[in-house]
């Protein structure tokens, strides 16, 4: 099994208003020993904000600007890219990859952690159960078991076709895995 | 009140498997007049996939290629940018301006419809209403808010402090709305 | 044969001026169901400009703006790109995917009509006659008429070089078509 | 007046077949002391294609490659942006800026020239006479017009309202070139 | 004074082979708890290569692969942008943000340190000193140099047109530096 | 052997200062028939910028600028991406790939030259001397070599496991030249 979002997460989500200052964001970031805070709702319509060191470093102190002078919001990213917390972890490299983002908040109804591109190098398990290796196995079992439905129940039956079907789909998530293709700017339409 | 991603959204949702052919894909699309359709998730931790008229266009007519011998899989988008039900339309529209997209599916738990850039433009509100009107609304009323709350409690209150908060949310608002600013690839961090 | 832009475009062109609003551009969008307005040029050394729902709902409705306040030259693309009515549908399918873009005018001296993404998914051929079917054929009978020229008229004739000439620039076409690499921005250098 | 693309473009275009080598592209490119090359349409529905010094040094001196085994259907660009030999030379400035090309053929039913950078810096008059003041002086007599045609044939007259319109249209294009906005990748839509 | 690169760098740089395998990377990563690794150089005209925990996370999680399979060549970025030791940290990060960039070696001969994003947002002092208001106080002092100048040579004099250059650059800087252009891929030309 | 920047760089410099107007730009590229000009450093903490044609064309032509109102500090790249001397042609190209210039100074404490995509096109050799050919050459007698040591000086010893070192590290090279990847913007990390 692929290890997932809320897994590798760090439960630590530390919060800045809108209004605060950069020079109070950084402070933040230094206290907490943390590389991005997240800028609440204020209600259900609203969305979650994002402000990381990269926001900070690009936008502020590469054009020398004075940190007690700038507000989050005028670097925050809103509406940020979130995650499901059941998302497998290869699945969020490939959205981060997608999108260029290294941070992004876990949600369910509410906050539940950030995940981010050091959370998946070093908590999560892709060094030693790569997903190319999990899929070859549930496919070798897939066949199996597609092989032994058409036995039992005969090569014509609802259940042979079915347990095909599934060998298909999987067959299928390894070629898109592997398929490293260059993305767009996000999704492509 | 701003209008909702699930009160402009399209509920009818077409699904694909990731094994089908882009004939295949082709053909649900022109059936159903509709311009992209979702690839569902095989389990929980699994991603939804996306294709839509953009990526056949680009990825197979471009190319020449053979939609009887392209599978969905070789050019969807897994996993892909999902969607609040309550975000407000404006967050949908700034969304898919940062990401470079048209199209996502609205989720909550499983999904509920779809959202693309032709619905905010047909059935949202947005010309008749535009946020930065309702915030200056919003605005007007915190302040009256926030003068009474110091008059009626004091200049020195909790309930002072925490209205003028609120007004100055507001206006962090407000000016995060007008910050026309061009984002990177996807949020910054 | 390849079916040509002018077989799929829109004929039902409609012109906004660039000092209209938004709220005027958008009205004729709905009014005329059509995605994409045309701004006229205003004498011959004038470039055509072009408006889409996509630059109305990333750059007005994404941020809250008055559609009522602002002009349409303030998000409309001038000069825009534009295909010639005898381009085959593969290459103008090529040449959207090149510069992401999902409109164009197609002009001969003047506007003869609008082509789209979905034009091309809706009305042209290529899931039945892809391209690179088409290449096949004609390389095949290339093949055959060079082996024919070089047998009757001797294998140094000139006859028989140009034949080969022609074979050569089929398959450089067919190796073109089937390099699927990703593009710079725009044509490279 | 604007100066006219086709009075700073180069005559002296040279081209090339796609089966050709890059090691010949480059002698090509040497003895004409030339900075790209045209790829020629075979029939009137194919595409013009274009091969520049960028392209060489970016897609095969950059990887090592052997030019004498690469084709330059491999690295040419095809279909390629094309300007209109009437287009203002603001606007080819414009449109080389948005689609981040330097090179491009001027097109008239057949090729007549190739207009790049350095033809508009070297050959235009954009030092001398920029496009903003010449606007200006437009719309100072296109004022002095309206306001003449107003007295002469009275404030309600069709007259008087066409003239301000002509003074409307002006200020819209006077106000679109002032915005330096950065483009997507392309036209926006 | 504006703080340097080398006085906010990283000594501990640590070296990796290109031909050594990912799952080696990510060890010596995790080990030294450290973000990225510097590929050496095998002679002078030969070029740094480096690698980051984005790269590992982005081609190779992203994808499945197995990391003991894939080397360091495969997803390192060689050449890599490097930073002169002398170089003012506002310097730095306007190229870390113009170049996408969040790491990069430091060099002078050899390699020096390492500098990323976080040793610019935790070591520097950009909160408390930003540059736009150390450009002031520099602009402040130059006026009152170049009036006493002026006032002790003669207004006429090679000194004082000298030190009214002094303040021209330096006002010319501070508006460069307030200039939040985006900036294209790297440098413009 | 590689040809190495310095080879064939251009030694011609010439500076421009950052509160120059554009029109005193142009005519120093006009007069000495150069397509940009170097930015110098006012101290050795100072970045050097560079303007190129390109930069003139794209932000001033194509916006109807006045040359003689703007100043090269406001369309300037600074800091600039730098080259070393001693670095081989071949990573020359790949790092203006990488970063989408033309155009470096090539640097050791001071300027020593300037390097563009013409340089490398018309001086270097990578037309005869393709560096995969001089990989394979090195590879071969790498290989003849390891194989000497091994049979001379025993099979365990650790001249004949550092002799393959170097095979392997070749290999390395040669699969990376061959890895034509696009890059992010950049460097990946």
């Amino acid at each position: 099994m692929l290890m997932k979002a809320q897994e590798i997460m760090t439960r630590n989500v530390v919060k800045v208003k809108g209004s605060a200052t950069i020079a109070e964001a950084v402070a933040l970031m230094k206290e907490n020993n943390i590389r991005c805070l997240i800028v609440d709702r204020r209600r259900e319509d609203d969305a979650y904000g994002i402000i990381t060191e990269t926001d900070v470093v690009n936008q502020v102190a590469a054009y020398g600007k004075d940190p007690q002078q700038v507000r989050v919001y005028e670097v925050m990213t809103k509406p940020c890219i979130v995650v499901n917390p059941d998302l497998g972890v290869e699945y969020v490299a490939r959205l981060f990859s997608q999108a260029n983002i290294h941070h992004a908040p876990v949600i369910q109804h509410e906050v539940l952690g950030l995940i981010s591109t050091s959370d998946i190098l070093r908590k999560s398990d892709f060094v030693n159960n790569p997903k190319e290796k999990l899929l070859e196995e549930e496919i070798e079992k897939a066949i199996a078991h597609a092989r032994e439905e058409c036995h039992n129940k005969g090569n014509t039956s609802q259940e042979c076709a079915v347990a095909w079907d599934v060998v298909e789909e999987l067959q299928a998530e390894a070629a898109h895995q592997k398929a490293e293709k260059r993305y767009d700017l996000g999704q492509g339409g």
